[in-house]
């Protein structure tokens, strides 16, 4: 098979740059290792700034996410007994949009056929190859055949770990890696949120958010040792600890409701120096990795993705290769200041073993300045609703 | 000899209160364990905030310092290549002056003997006594003879080595405590400053500091490892790696000249969480020490003072005792914000030795988020000039 653009991975940022791509009549097939059920059984974030809603606006796929998307205009954060709103809207004239990755990836995977977006499920063994060349392809195996497919550039859209970041040479490379010293222990739940807006709580028992994908569906998550075992902490327990931390600072308190699913993940800040090797142009978290903490890991998937696309489409538009010559360091600009953000929200509102008492003072005395700042809470707040791409 | 309040040291805490109660009419002696000539001798800070100017203006002893020292409207952070200017002026409509701890020193010790602010130079051994009892006193020796002074209330303005803080029994208090892993190579000199304003800079040779103390004098400071001597720094070694630094981001690069001073300072964090124990009260850096850089260790101290001697004025004249008893707490919640603003301006500013290449470039990361964001110059602007009181 031939096509212009291979897109390795089926992922919101494959499936967002498929769509921008077929929209300016460019020929791509998307390849992902899993079924359609695997994908959409991730459960990821669901904070989408603006930069990723104007991307579906700009697809005519925004109709049910306007219709079901909750508009948040602020968020709090707390030293565990008291609020701290940051009113995003009123600081910025910005919203973002509580919306699950997993329904994004629907409505992406659901408007393929119409668009004329293909996409292979189910490919096993997908390699790189010609990278260096004006031939790349890629090779993979289906239902026991061995597939090839010959493209003009190849988007490495296959998260951390896919077979993309791995083909660029280690000499050609550099890693930034910071892996924290704690994960996330999360709930999803078909039960009303505690809270109408995000909370995010370094409290005396540690760091917890209370997060939301619907006015029905709540999402809260805790800090817990990377030693810990979900194993050790039956729905109950999670429950009771949850009822702690937010029922006293919440307007509604924690309801409680069976598991839709329990998971710890680990946190981790990472970025992989090479954007583009010859014919392959990493996105999304292929590239980068960020913590949780902000939500900004769909989003930067999304603004590589809106970089990323504009570039391939002005190659076959005029045969223009500055913005693909620019990709990485347009992308890089971006990406470090997410990282920033991200590495600098997830210190302030974590409990880190390695911190003194000294440390934990200084995170207080952080959350007593932003509460009384406006430019402060201005910071936190452009940050929040995504940088200026 | 009986007073109302004795001050134990006569730094600018000590001075500034002193005057402060002596305009209020209320009988006060300063004690102090050197002569005055050592006193003057110590390079301290240099950059004044509005709450300290503003005490200067209340006791009528601002003449030379308005007609000496420099408004400084701005200061600049540097990535070593390029200078990201801070526009205090224009984004908090206030400005810091530059005149040194040294002159406001001279300025109220001159003052003394006219405003009837009595001064015991050379006590040695001061020590106090009964400071939970109604009747404190401090003893001290001096010229070979055992004196004593009874007092209401006794005033610790003695510094981070003096007797006051260590006369509070230890199970009442709580250190916090931050040493850093480098220190300050300072030198002080007769050449005009390099830059008009001062520039912290975090470049690949490490952090350097371009300040001054007028038109005509510099003060230059470089990060060096704690186990560097000052004797590994001849002059020209020092004024070498500054032009390094300095020749290529500022005006009129580095001028040589021959050292006022040269000295190697540590950097340390430090806040001591008991400021009241029964009649005695700790203000400056007997109470707290923050790292040089933002310049906040002086502010803080005349911010404490400034507390301090409006409780002590509103006890002696209505006998209410409010503003004495919230002390700590008022004085504690300015000291913490200003005790972040300089750990964080530390942390971005230097190269710390545990950093990784992540790290790293989460510090070009942030100065390149503050070269875009007006917020976050505002944030950092707001600091520098001083939080309201």
């Amino acid at each position: 098979m031939r096509t212009q653009v291979a897109i390795v991975g089926a992922g919101p940022s494959g499936l967002l740059l498929g769509h921008l791509l077929r929209q300016a009549g460019i020929a791509c097939v998307v390849v992902e290792r899993q079924t359609p059920d695997y994908v959409l059984s991730r459960i990821r974030a669901g904070v989408l700034e603006t930069v990723t809603t104007d991307l579906m606006a700009r697809l005519g796929l925004d109709g049910r996410m306007n219709a079901e998307g909750m508009i948040e205009e602020g968020f709090n954060l707390a030293d565990g007994e008291r609020l701290i709103r940051i009113d995003v809207k009123a600081l910025t004239g910005k919203h973002v949009m509580v919306y699950g990755q997993t329904e994004l990836t629907r409505d992406l995977m659901a408007a393929a056929p119409d668009r004329g977006l293909d996409i292979v499920y189910a490919a096993s063994d997908v390699a790189l190859h010609g990278l260096e060349s004006d031939a790349p392809w890629i090779s993979f195996q289906q239902g026991g055949e061995a597939c090839r497919i010959d493209a003009d550039f190849i988007a490495g859209c296959d998260g951390f770990h896919g077979p993309s970041r791995k083909a660029i040479p280690a000499e050609r490379t550099r890693e930034y890696e910071r892996v924290y010293p704690f994960g996330w222990l999360g709930i999803l739940a078909d039960v009303p949120p505690c809270h109408p807006e995000l909370i995010y709580s370094n409290g005396p028992r540690g760091f917890a958010l209370a997060s939301m994908r619907s006015p029905t569906r709540s999402r809260y998550y805790i800090q817990v040792p990377l030693t810990e075992r979900i194993e050790d902490w039956p729905e109950d327990r999670l429950w009771d600890e949850l009822a702690l931390r937010f029922d006293g600072i919440s307007e509604r308190g924690v309801r409680r409701g069976p598991a839709l699913e329990i998971s710890i993940a680990p946190l981790r800040s990472y970025v992989f120096e090479t954007m583009r090797h010859g014919r392959l142009f990493l996105a999304g978290d292929s590239a980068h990795i960020v913590p949780p903490t902000g939500a900004k890991g769909l989003n930067l998937a999304a603004s590589d993705v809106a970089y990323l696309s504009d570039a391939l489409i002005a190659h076959y538009r005029g045969g223009e290769d500055r913005a693909l010559d620019a990709y990485q360091q347009t992308a890089l600009a971006r990406i470090w200041k997410a990282e920033r953000f991200s590495w600098q929200l997830t210190k302030l509102m974590h409990r880190f073993p390695e911190d003194g008492a000294f440390e934990h003072r200084m995170q207080i005395a952080e959350l007593d300045y932003v509460a009384q700042s406006k430019a402060m809470q201005t910071a936190i707040a452009e940050n929040y609703v995504g940088l200026p791409l």
